[in-house]
């Protein structure tokens, strides 16, 4: 199974993209940092000041304005690939959709997994449409596990 | 299984018992509105503007500021139970709390349901948080299925 989520934010999708790329700008929606802009080939240390905690994403596919795709958990053995695609409503509506792709469908906790980073994934792109539309950064960080 | 989500909201818990149970403020954050305010043992019809969708919710038990429980689905023969608990981390913060149950664990469907359930609860406390906390109430309907 995938899990997909998409959402439609007021913006184009270059305002968009950059919050994803730029580290100076990721902190306002999603993870606390990212160690580097996000650029195809690079491997990313991106930190959740919050929980201490880090891990390395890498960056297999950059569109500009349009794709990102990248992988994480190859260093548990459990890699997992995640595509962000920047659909055009018009230009100054944008459909993010986010695929995340990897799941063993055999793994006994795959329905709580798949629970779970739906949980991420709806929490992360309400953030972002918060922090684009409206400026708020102040939504991240507060679900309780 | 149960889906349960949690969210921590910088407000007290009077406030955001308000923002469930008045039909005025439920439209800045989740459904487009309600038909009454929520007591217990009302039936309360929800609707969705947007989707032009509506059905009946049943109020089970309301404890003023600390609990809602209410049941929906029961007309389509598959009713689900809902407990919105209000917890005071401290007079200005509440973490709040969602339990969803009834999901037929033979059901063939039943991880997207779960994971489909799952994605409109954090939406909608997330969309709560922004109302509550920052008064944005335009993200809300966003979503794309």
């Amino acid at each position: 199974m995938i899990n997909q989520t998409k959402i439609e934010i007021r913006k184009p999708r270059a305002e968009i993209f950059e919050a994803f790329v730029d580290p100076e700008k990721i902190g306002n929606f999603w993870f606390s940092s990212s160690s580097s802009r996000w650029e195809e080939g690079q491997t990313i240390t991106i930190r959740y000041e919050e929980y201490d905690a880090e891990g390395d994403i890498h960056i297999l596919k950059v569109i500009d304005h349009e794709k990102i795709e990248y992988e994480w958990g190859r260093e548990e053995g459990e890699p997992h690939l995640v595509t962000i695609t920047l659909h055009e409503k018009d230009p100054e509506t944008t459909i993010v959709e986010v695929t995340e792709d990897g799941f063993d469908d055999h793994d006994p906790e795959l329905t709580e997994k798949l629970v779970d980073n739906k949980e991420g994934w709806v929490y992360a792109l309400t953030c972002l449409k918060g922090y684009m539309e409206f400026g708020v950064n102040g939504l991240r960080a507060a679900l309780v596990k």
